[in-house]
């Protein structure tokens, strides 16, 4: 490909638990990788994906990044430039990591970097949402924010896309568990009742209060007296096997908290340092190997920077 | 009464709509004043109540004040001290603005300055919410904490008073208007729905996450697209007469957000500045008086002070 580049758009772990479909984090390691030099003919062309066994399609208008890429080209009046894209998916698709939005992140933000379009990294974020928005169904940037923002983000208006990062604290790892199965979003998001006590909405939003503030203030305690999800996990925990037993372990090893990363399967234990989320990480997947499923792990504290250019 | 002292606790806003029984700040103004000195036979005696129109009890078993003093003084060893209390009531009983809270602080913080306990401020709190129990007949620290500690404060959990104080803005201020009408507490809470749609659950956790931290770091704007209450205000405004009306004209004055007070009656205006206040608790109070409802209003930014000895 003539005068490429190269960006990286990292996974994220949405939900938190208490911060269902409004909170979001990103962390290092797996993500999408997007080459984008100059096309033969006119217009937006995907050349290869790597990586995705053939699950993506390759025609723009279908995939993810393709509609990030091309919803940004039109807004800035280049839909008709000659590109040419290959994308390199370094993470596993349907996993509640976020593949999706790491995908329609690097769509855009390829284009934005290729084209020095001159906007800030913020005003990306809607094209971003659009290319997601065509995998999940539902319009929803707990997951595309941080993948481009990095850090910590809270969206409080999925609609009118109102965020704000927020502060957190560096030392707390990750120990990310994806056990190889598969989840359908939509079947993750079947199995949550419509209504819920308002006994639990009142406890989940304090907790949810709680825990961006604590983050904030860097009161580890208290970020983990937080994370205690009333309204979801227990809804979900059924599609994800060992669900109850990975939570135990991972308390047990003196996890900080320990929940679902966006509809699952990957689980997450929030650590209190990296070699407590390695600990942790180890005996997970032994303790899945053991039950006969197959998992990748990986250990990582939040990742500040999101989208970035190699 | 001998070596005499005189205490003071503030009134309360809480809830704030978004925060319903986890979150409150303090005001300036109304509140509870106690003078405590030396009885004249052992034990803790209620001498006389001043401003509550005979609705208080002047047994110290049964009243607020007497019941959270009674806790401290039993914990540090002290319930054969001879003492003496006078209430001064300085706001309405059963106005939404946390009055039983106000006397249950002043109560305690009373018995700690006299005799100079030695304790944290922090560590009266259990005995505070114990006094405010016996008159709301539930265990809430939402007005009790910002009346002892000051400033804004949510409780995570009210059961284990796990809570954390927030900064909030200094320049906000807040036109309080008390219609003087009485809402019992219990009827506030019995029109109560036990459940909530999942999705109005999820969004006011958001937004009450939102607001806590916009407020942490003075994002006004923010903080007034985060004054929404899904769950409660719809359900409690029938009980305040012309509520609807009052936020409409309030909001078309340029309020951030307008909301019920606790329980009600008293609602709140949160404005950018006091000059927007002060107007906006003049409108609400001569529109009331054009429909034969009294009112008392108050205008206050935070009161970051809480309970204090003269």
């Amino acid at each position: 490909m003539k005068n490429a580049i190269k960006v990286f758009a990292p996974a994220t772990i949405a939900n938190l638990g208490i911060g269902f479909d409004h909170l979001g984090l990103a962390i290092y390691g797996p993500g999408d990788e997007i080459i984008i030099g100059e096309g033969s003919e006119k217009g937006l062309k995907i050349k290869e994906i790597k990586g995705a066994k053939g699950r993506l399609p390759i025609d723009p208008t279908k995939n993810t990044a393709g509609v990030a890429a091309l919803s940004l080209l039109e807004a800035i009046g280049a839909k008709d430039y000659a590109l040419e894209m290959s994308i390199h998916k370094k993470m596993p698709i349907g996993s509640g990591l976020g593949s999706s939005a790491a995908s329609a992140v690097a769509g855009v933000f390829a284009v934005h970097k290729y084209l020095r379009t001159g906007l800030d990294v913020s005003e990306l974020l809607p094209h971003a949402v659009k290319g997601e928005q065509i995998a999940s169904g539902a319009k929803h940037a707990d997951n595309v924010a941080p993948s481009l923002l990095g850090g910590m983000v809270y969206i409080r208006d999925n609609q009118t896309l109102d965020y704000k990062r927020i502060y957190f604290p560096k030392g707390i790892f990750f120990a990310v568990v994806y056990p190889e199965i598969s989840i359908l979003t939509r079947d993750a998001r079947s199995v949550l009742s419509k209504s819920v006590s308002l006994e639990n909405a009142i406890q989940q939003a304090a907790n949810f209060a709680c825990f961006v503030t604590a983050a904030n203030s860097s009161d580890l305690d208290l970020m983990a007296r937080c994370l205690d999800d009333r309204l979801i996990e227990h809804q979900r925990a059924s599609l994800i096997p060992y669900f109850n037993e990975m939570k135990e372990i991972a308390m047990n090893k003196g996890a900080m908290g320990f929940s679902i990363s966006g509809a699952g399967p990957s689980v997450f234990a929030m650590c209190f340092n990296q070699i407590e989320a390695e600990n942790i990480a180890e005996k997970l997947q032994s303790f899945l190997k053991g039950k006969k499923i197959q998992a990748t792990t990986w250990v990582s504290d939040i990742n500040n920077d999101g989208a970035y250019l190699f």
